[in-house]
C-alpha cells in the first residue's frame, strides 16, 4: 500500500512527511519502498532525521541503499558514520565500481570540490566518433542521471573540453569527438573550496561543473543541484554566525539544543555588559556631579552598535564579491572616513539641537554628547570595516565580525570614548 | 584587434573588466565586438554600469543587440528604459517573434515567474516522433542556447510532460514522443514570487522548469542560472534589511550614496536613543539617589538587542523554509519562552553573582539587575519571534525585523523594565 500510494509523489516531497515522522515510521516506510526510491528519499532528508535512521540501519541494509546512490550522496551519507560503521557498510556493497568511487571520494575535504562532486560522469575519448558517444552514452545511461555535457579526454584521461548533448543530437553519426568539442571549458580542482566553486557556477551560468585533480585529470563533476544545497546552507550559516548563535540550530530543535546554542554569546555579551558597568563606576563621582551623562549612554552604545554592523555588512558583501580591480586597503578606509565623517556630522548636529534646545541642556554638555557621538561613528565605522577585512586573511568566516563579540567591543569603546569626552570637557 | 584579444575570453569576464571601466570606454569595447558576443557582455554587466550603456546607446544600436538577447534578458534591458525609449528600442527591432515575445513579457511583474522567464523552449506536439522532435530541435538550435528537456504539449498547447534530452538520444528515431514522456512534471505559474520558484528548484532539483498560465498552457521556462543570481541578489538585500540600510549599495558606491543610504536607520536609531534620553532623566531623582543603576544601562540594553537579534534570526529561517507540518503559533511561543526562561536564568544568576560578590553592592540592588535582565529576556525574546512573524503576515520582508528598528524598540522597552523594577524594589 505504502509503495503504491508513494509511487507517483515526488522524492523530496515523501521525505518532506518522514522528516515529520518519528525514526521507526520513517525506517518502515523506507522498507516498504522500492530501494533505489528509498535511496533518494534517504539522501533527501534533513539532517537530524537521516542521522537518526542511518544509525538505526544494519549495514547491510545501508549498504543496499547506498549501491542505488550516486557516489556523492552515498559520501554524504557515509561521513555521518564513524569509521567502523562505514567499513562495514562499505564491505556490504554490491557494486565494485561504486564502493571504488566511495573509497576515492571520501579522502576528500566535505567542504572542498572533491567532497561535492560526484564519480558518475560520461566522458568521450577525443578519437570516438558521434555513435561510439552515443554507445558510451546507453552503457552508463543508469548511472548518470543528468547528462549536461559529454566531457572529452585524451588518452591520458586528461581534461580537453566539453560536447553539448544538444551538439550531439544534431551532428551526423561518422562525426569525430575531435571536430565537436568546445575548448577553453571551465574546470575547478578537487581542493577548492565550495563556496567558490558556487561563485564560479553563478557566474558563468554553468549547471554543471568538471573536477580535474592537479595533473588535470578529470576525476568527477559536481551539479549545480548539490550547489543550490550549498549555497541556502551557507546563508543560513552565516546569519547565524551573524546574530550569536554557537553552533547551527533550527527553530524545531530541542528547548535544551536552543537554550544552549545562544548561552554563549549572551555569556560573552553580560562579561561585556559587566565590564562596561565596571568602566563607568570608575566615573562615579563624575556622574554624581552631571547626572544627565547617564540619560545618553543608551544612545551612544547603540549608535556605536548601529554603526558597525552597518560597516561590516558592507566589507563581508564586498568580500564575497571580489572585483578584478581591489581597491587598495588606503582608498577603502578612506572612503570608510569620509562616509563615517559625512554622517557622524550629520548626526552630531542633530543630538546637539535636541541636547540644547529640546532638553534644555548647557551647550558644553551637548558639545560632550555630540563629540562623544562623532568619535564613535568613526570609530565603529574602522572596527566594523578592519575586523572582517582581518578575519578573512586568517581564514575566519568574517561574517562573525557583526556579531555580538564586536557589538560588545563597541559598546564598551562608546563608553571609553563617552566618559574620556565628558571628562576632559567638564573637568570631572 | 579588441576583438580578436577578447573572443577566446568568457563573456563574464569581459563584464567583469567592463565594470570597471568608464562608461565611453565600455561602450567602445561593445561596438567592437561582435553583436552576439556584445549582447551576452551587456547582460552580464553589473547593474550600475549597465544602466549607463544602456541609457548612452542609440535605440538602434541597442535594437541590435537585443535582437541577440534571450527574451528574458532583453526584458531585463528594457525594464530600465523610460516608456518611450523602450518603444523606440522595440520598433527598431529585427526579429518579428522577438518583439512578440517581448512585448508578452513585459506585462508581468520582473519579481514573479512570468518576469524570470524566457519564452525560447523547445516543445513537442505529444504525437510527433523522435524525428520530428530533433527536426524541431534543429529549427530552434540558435535561438534556445541550453536545452535541458524537450516540453511536451497536447493540441492546445497545454503543458503535459517532459522528454529528457537523454532519452531522446537513446530512443530509435520512430518512436513517438508520447511513449517517451515523462507525465507529472513540476511547474509553477506566471504569476509565483521568484523566491518560491528558487526554493521549489532547490528542492526539486530542477535545472530548469516550465512556467504555465492559468490555463496550463506551457508559456515560457526558467534557468537555474537566473535563479543563482536571484538568490544571491536577494540574500544581499536581506542581510542589507537585518543591518538597517534604506537603499541597495555596495562597497564601491560613491561616498554620498552610501551615506544617504546609512543615515535614515541610523537617525530612528538617534531619535530611539534621544527618547531614551528623556525616559532616564524621567528618573533622575532614583539615579540620584543610586548612581550605580547607571552602571549597569548597556548591559540591559546590550542582551535585549543580542537576545531580540537570535530570535528574530531563528524566525526568519524558519519562516523561509515552512515544513509541511506547521507547529501552531501556541507552541511555538511555548517553545520561545521556555528557551527565554532557561537562558534568563542562567544570565541572571551570573549577575546576580557578580554584582554582589564582585562589585560588592547590596543583594537587593543585586535582585533589581538581575530581575530586569531576566524580563528583558523575555520580552525581547517575544518582541524578536513575533515582530517577524506579524512582517510576514502583512507581506513586509520579515528580514526587517533584525534591524535597527526593533533594536531601538527593545532599548527603550529595555530600560522601561530597568528602572520600573528599580522603582518598585528600592522605593526610588
Ligand atoms: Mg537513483
Ligand atoms: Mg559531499
Ligand atoms: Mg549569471
Ligand atoms: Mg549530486
Ligand atoms: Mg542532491
Ligand atoms: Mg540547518
Ligand atoms: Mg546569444
Ligand atoms: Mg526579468
Ligand atoms: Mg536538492
Ligand atoms: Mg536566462
Ligand atoms: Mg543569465
Ligand atoms: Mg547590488
Ligand atoms: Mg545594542
Amino acid at each position: 500500500f505504502i509503495q503504491e500510494s508513494m509511487l507517483d509523489i515526488n522524492k523530496a516531497d515523501v521525505a518532506a512527511i518522514l522528516d515529520e515522522l518519528d525514526m521507526m515510521e520513517a525506517l518502515f516506510v523506507l522498507r516498504a519502498l522500492d530501494p533505489d526510491f528509498s535511496a533518494d528519499i534517504l539522501n533527501e532528508l534533513d539532517e537530524d532525521p537521516q542521522y537518526k535512521v542511518i544509525k538505526a540501519m544494519p549495514p547491510e541494509e545501508l549498504a543496499t541503499l547506498i549501491d542505488h546512490m550516486d557516489s556523492d550522496d552515498a559520501v554524504d551519507i557515509l561521513n555521518q558514520l564513524v569509521v567502523n560503521d562505514r567499513e562495514a557498510v562499505i564491505s556490504h556493497l554490491a557494486v565494485k565500481e561504486k564502493s571504488l568511487y566511495i573509497i576515492e571520494l571520501l579522502r576528500y575535504d566535505e567542504d572542498s570540490a572533491g567532497g561535492l562532486m560526484a564519480k558518475e560522469i560520461i566522458k568521450a575519448n577525443l578519437n570516438w566518433t558521434v555513435v561510439q558517444t552515443i554507445d558510451e552514452i546507453r552503457r552508463q545511461a543508469e548511472n548518470v542521471e543528468k547528462i549536461f555535457s559529454i566531457y572529452v579526454v585524451d588518452n591520458k584521461e586528461q581534461l580537453l573540453g566539453r560536447v553539448a548533448l544538444k551538439k550531439l543530437i544534431l551532428a551526423s553519426s561518422n562525426t569525430k569527438v575531435a571536430d565537436l568539442y568546445e575548448e577553453n571549458i571551465i574546470s575547478v580542482p578537487t581542493y577548492m573550496e565550495g563556496e567558490e566553486v558556487a561563485e564560479i557556477m553563478r557566474k558563468y551560468d554553468l549547471e554543471a561543473v568538471p573536477v580535474v585533480n592537479v595533473k588535470n585529470k578529470l576525476v568527477g563533476r559536481i551539479t549545480v543541484d548539490d550547489i543550490l544545497d550549498l549555497i541556502r546552507d551557507q546563508a543560513e550559516e552565516d546569519i547565524q554566525a551573524m546574530t550569536g548563535f554557537s553552533d547551527d540550530v533550527e527553530e524545531s530543535d530541542s528547548v535544551y539544543r536552543l537554550s544552549r546554542a545562544r548561552l554563549p554569546w549572551l555569556l560573552i555579551g553580560m562579561v561585556g555588559g559587566l565590564l562596561g558597568a565596571g568602566f563607568i563606576g570608575f566615573f562615579e563621582e563624575g556622574l554624581n556631579a552631571v547626572t544627565a551623562l547617564a540619560f545618553f549612554i543608551p544612545l551612544i552604545t547603540a549608535t556605536g552598535g548601529n554603526v558597525g554592523i552597518q560597516s561590516s555588512t558592507l566589507i563581508v558583501q564586498s568580500l564575497a564579491n571580489r572585483s578584478v580591480f581591489e581597491d587598495s586597503l588606503t582608498k577603502r578606509l578612506l572612503k570608510v572616513f569620509l562616509v563615517a565623517v559625512l554622517n557622524g556630522l550629520v548626526l552630531a548636529l542633530f543630538v546637539m539641537g535636541t541636547v540644547v534646545f529640546l532638553y534644555d541642556k548647557e551647550v558644553k554638555f551637548g558639545l560632550v554628547v555630540s563629540i562623544a557621538l562623532f568619535s564613535v561613528v568613526l570609530l565603529a565605522s574602522f572596527m566594523g570595516t578592519l575586523t572582517p577585512i582581518i578575519l578573512d586573511k586568517l581564514g575566519i568566516n568574517p561574517a562573525m565580525a557583526s556579531g555580538p563579540f564586536i557589538t560588545t567591543a563597541n559598546d564598551l569603546m562608546g563608553l571609553a570614548v563617552y566618559f574620556m569626552v565628558a571628562t576632559l570637557l567638564l573637568n570631572l
